[in-house]
């Protein structure tokens, strides 16, 4: 693509200025559009050092209103960053509905630059191109539109600015190391960043553009991102496809199938738990100093007993090593951006656990049957979520998820006794006997959010809860295996 | 105060598990209150190395529910951190209303060891310790619980330790040379813990637990926190004393007695304004090499012209290095903390702009009129604003401060517009015009905020913004002027 790319030639006769203001102020009003439709909008800058992303930028948003953009620049990676998942960094700087976010460099120049100097292999150079492939479209599934630039400039041009910006006392410190490397290397980033335009231009395209000539370059950017904003307004709010499922799914029963007779004694309950959180307490140990990140995820009935299992599994912890996490309905900033960045940004460090009480399946539960999201919202998401958590099983996490099973008639004893219990009483309100009354609305829901995320890579386990003692020693062993073999394969491939 | 400290015996014949199992039920207890009163509580954990915090800790937490509490280490200070002021990281890490808090380490131990090892000179030390015990009276003032405990431990007992923990394989990752630097220099630093814990109880107090025992040390820590949660339930709600004003003010004029009729000619605008704009482009540069933060906070009436303000300044600046924060109501989770956290949070990384399109302010403007705050809370508020604002500028940060002002007949005039003209509709609601109705009780509370607020570090400039150009150019003006004063300084200091 970059290779064979020539650069249209500034039409004869035409007034650059005139037609830049033009643009400049139809970018104006359309941040006002964006801003009305609640329509994210993200525009990432990629390209060669002093190719002029800093002034381009600096140009695009000469006219438009401050308060409603933001402009980042994702170049530094720090050792933080580093003990999360690849996207982690990203996704946690997409921009609410209604606003822009400009990005000097995104992913791809981590990408390409850990390509080239070899810090990347080929197969995490395609895990890398597969992951932001796969969020570029859940973006644009959920009603973001994202712009990318390429800023194309010549071997020659390049050193010729570099040298202009380090012979110059003010400009010097904006010249580094790398900057360098990249000149001396420009053919092996050229093919490179061939291959990676080539490779991620199904989702969003690439525009590029040819930073010889500054204002036909400007009016150029100024145009795509109005013709862009004009396409997803006519989009916006409009259904994207269902994809079809992707991921080896494994089995699974109906909940009504799955027999809750089974029990523990009290001796036994006492024994086994003390064992098993010891066990658990020196397999975190060793997994903190692997760096394996663990993630479970509680969903269940109201009063199935989530909490007290949770609090088993907690307790067994270095408490400097977990958190868990109650996940309640989004609040105004986070129901404006995409369902799963209020879930990646409280994602743990790796070595670190996060329990989620409740979880991203919302979207497929109370949000479906509250009709809180769309139909197309809860439908893309089997697939979302999936994706999702594949992309956090290739991190190297442990992802644990738990349906807390208990029977009908269990469940309004327990509410029963919660009402009648004042120490109790905090737990039970309105919204749980509202929630009752939906019982097999609900039953058909999990049904088909178990069958459909049940992958091989975050499997599902239901763990029978009409004995809460049962549950929790069975949630403990699952979280023990589950830990061993994450152990045990990260030894292997360290040998 | 550690020198002379004497552990309590055990008393004879107490039965230690049976008093911890009381006291962990008692917490349990009062985790439910806590919960129910929306009372934050932050514990903290300092003292020396392998003094035992980690497993206190976790024997702490054993039976409290792992949903409402977190526990975090805050040893590590990343690159990241230093770019921003001392407070931030610890201020970033407050709870909710209703959580607990436990911190291995907090804002203690960066200084008592930048001290011993001499990063911190002594005003240093001692501007760290203001800065901690403003904090600590602010967040208690604002209904928070805060507890400190100190772990001692003898430097044979420490050296015995270490010893033990480096000699056991699974154990030797968790000492470091700083552990051991620790012991080494064992009485200074001695010396400096004993002149911290005396410096810093004057606020919430030191409870120094002896560790050499325990399950003695643990029945302390829970015996502790318990009746400090007793305390604070009864304090909860109840107003805290309003501190006198101890910075030096500014005289401030009534905005009743401020002339509005100044003006500048279109032609001498154009001019200014690109003059200005670039004199300041250069300045950014400048203050980014020199890592000096600029903060500008914008208040005025609605319609007064802020947005157009604001813009102007932004435009000037490198857009990688500046954010405009539009500050609206409080959203749940920034509701139940301090009200100046969502403030911290939003702070610049040094060398960089963050421009505040209304404020802190709010609290003694629309927080006082409309009751979402109590009189005791706005009435505190000045003082709380001027030491945060102290602490911006202690840190090296430029704090602009712009009240945006026109009368009464002009706010009409722009109301009425921006109702006729339909691309400038969204700016105005009904609220705005309810805001109006009430602009004699917002002019008593700007001019006492102005007056109360308006210190030598952090003064107040009123922008004559009757005409707009004229409030534009002189902004601008202002700011260059913060901006070249600080950059001198800068450099005077750097000789």
């Amino acid at each position: 693509m970059l290779k064979d790319f020539a650069s249209p030639e500034v039409p004869e006769g035409l007034d650059l200025s005139a037609k830049i203001e033009e643009q400049q102020d139809r970018l104006f009003k359309n941040q006002m559009a964006i801003k009305e439709a609640g329509l994210p909008v993200m525009v990432m800058f990629e390209g060669w050092g002093a190719a002029g992303k800093g002034s381009i930028i600096g140009r695009v948003i000469k006219d438009i209103d401050p308060r409603f953009f933001r402009v980042t620049n994702m170049s530094k990676i720090t050792e933080d960053d580093r003990r999360f998942p690849f996207l982690y960094r990203y996704m946690k700087v997409i921009p609410e509905g209604g606003k822009f976010a400009f990005y000097d460099s995104f992913w791809m120049e981590e990408v390409t630059d850990g390509f080239v100097r070899g810090d990347l292999k080929q197969e995490d150079y395609r895990a890398r191109v597969r992951s932001i492939n796969n969020a570029e479209r859940s973006l644009m599934d959920n009603g973001y539109l994202v712009l990318k630039f390429f800023f194309q400039i010549s071997k020659k041009e390049q050193k010729k600015r570099l040298k202009a910006l380090d012979e110059d006392a003010d400009t010097e410190w904006r010249v580094n190391d790398a900057d360098w490397f990249q000149n001396k290397h420009y053919d092996e980033y050229l093919d490179v960043y061939d291959r990676y335009l080539e490779d991620t231009n199904g989702q969003a395209p690439w525009c590029i553009i040819d930073t010889d000539d500054k204002k036909w370059a400007l009016l150029q950017v100024l145009t795509f991102i109005n013709s862009g904003i004009d396409t997803a307004l006519k989009n916006h709010g409009k259904a994207a496809p269902i994809r079809q499922n992707v991921y080896q799914l494994l089995p699974t029963p109906d909940l009504a199938d799955i027999p809750l007779d089974k029990t523990i004694s009290d001796e036994d309950y006492k024994e086994e738990l003390k064992k098993l959180q010891k066990k658990l307490r020196e397999l975190h140990y060793k997994l903190y100093r692997r760096r394996i990140p663990v993630i479970i995820a509680y969903e269940g009935w109201d009063a199935a007993g989530k909490g007290g299992n949770i609090k088993r599994i907690a307790a067994a912890l270095d408490p400097r090593g977990f958190v868990v996490e109650p996940i309640a309905s989004p609040e105004p900033h986070e129901k404006n951006r995409h369902f799963l960045w209020r879930f990646w940004t409280r994602l743990p460090r790796s070595g670190h656990f996060t329990i989620f009480d409740r979880t991203w399946y919302g979207r497929v539960m109370v949000e479906r049957l509250e009709g809180f999201c769309s139909e197309n919202d809860w439908q893309r998401a089997y697939n979302e979520i999936n994706e999702f958590e594949k992309e956090l099983t290739d991190w190297g996490a442990v992802v644990i998820k738990f349906w807390v099973q208990i029977d009908k008639d269990t469940q309004l004893e327990r509410f029963t006794e919660r009402q009648n219990t004042p120490e109790k009483q905090w737990k039970i309100t309105d919204e749980d006997w509202r929630n009752r009354e939906k019982w097999n609305l609900y039953e058909d829901a999990v049904n088909e959010m178990l069958k459909k995320t049940n992958t091989a890579f975050a499997p599902w386990h239901v763990l029978e809860s009409n004995d809460k003692h049962y549950a929790r020693i069975k949630a403990l062993k699952i979280v023990i295996s589950a830990c061993e073999k994450a152990i045990e394969e990260a030894d292997r491939k360290n040998k």
